[in-house]
């Protein structure tokens, strides 16, 4: 490879999770075909979303604003906050358009293992939102990991005494999930939490 | 997801050969955890490369100058010339720093079934290359695939009259491949180009 752009352009992209030297380079040759119409743009949009983004110091989430287009949104339902691990969390509930209330992105999870402890999560900025006069419910995301159900538990006993409903996302079959292909886990718990039809 | 850029940033990431949506946000989601160390160089070096590379009036490869690094260094041995199919088959052969010639990019390869015909090709820039009288042998690198090597038989056939040496690359058993793996027509290839030991 000759241009020292070119190869740092290509050690950059290979950083990037999911890709290696090879798809990195392929990447990039890719985009060198298509300069006007994809890396131009691209150029244009990373430098201005590095330069822009923030965290919203509402919930967490990342935006070019703060606080964030979710948090100013004044459509979105105020009495209810669901507490989310992280970023990525809060980009799936939205997506699914299955949510609208406000967020409030913990910053992952509770883990002895990593030595991840109540105080490096936002979770007294989220006992604070908690007992504010606004909100009377909060909706804990968390993922079905152990992990996840540990930082939950945890959140549930931090937040008892807020005066606040609290509730979890149900567990179950997924929708389109085929009984044959799930886990014991998953089943045993779709039965324990069977619905009357 | 929220911030109209990030969206943005995600659909232009999306893309990108071997990166779906999903992925993209990976990405994405990874690049601003690392704002300083990661996002911001990549904008810059993105930047850099968009508004700087240009393909190389001489070769066609492709560089942040012109005529590019490979043929303006001196150092090369100016007499042979490797013909690859595109700027990908340069960088892999730059990369096994197997040939130090400098190097003629086709652009693709003849073929019939996507219309791709000798002037849509830098052939006659090949020929201009090879007739001048520094030049005394041209590297036929292409692919060994059938269009690789109907492009390979055309180009030899079109410089039979310049007075180079024409070879190619000699096809066999890749090194560190195991014969119960390799297809017939590589073994085949390699039985009849047996060496004397």
């Amino acid at each position: 490879m000759s241009g020292n752009d070119i190869e740092r352009l290509v050690q950059q992209f290979a950083k990037l999770p999911g890709l290696g030297p090879r798809s990195a380079r392929r990447v990039v040759l890719y985009m060198i075909k298509r300069r006007e119409t994809l890396m131009m743009p691209l150029a244009q949009v990373l430098r201005d979303v590095s330069a822009t983004m923030k965290n919203c110091s509402q919930c967490g989430n990342i935006d070019v604003t703060d606080p964030c287009a979710i948090c100013t949104d004044t459509r979105r339902d105020l009495t209810v906050i669901c507490a989310v691990e992280d970023v990525a969390g809060l980009w799936a509930l939205e997506r699914a358009v299955a949510f609208t209330g406000r967020y409030h992105v913990l910053g992952g999870t509770l883990s002895a293992l990593d030595g991840r402890k109540p105080e490096d999560l936002a979770i007294a900025s989220l006992v604070a939102r908690a007992e504010s006069d606004d909100v009377n419910e909060v909706v804990l995301a968390m993922s079905a990991t152990v992990e996840g159900q540990t930082t939950a538990y945890y959140l549930a006993d931090r937040l008892a005494q807020c005066g606040v409903k609290l509730s979890r996302l149900a567990h179950g079959v997924p929708v389109g999930g085929e009984l044959d292909y799930l886990d014991d886990g998953t089943l045993s718990t779709a039965i324990k939490a069977r619905h009357k039809l």
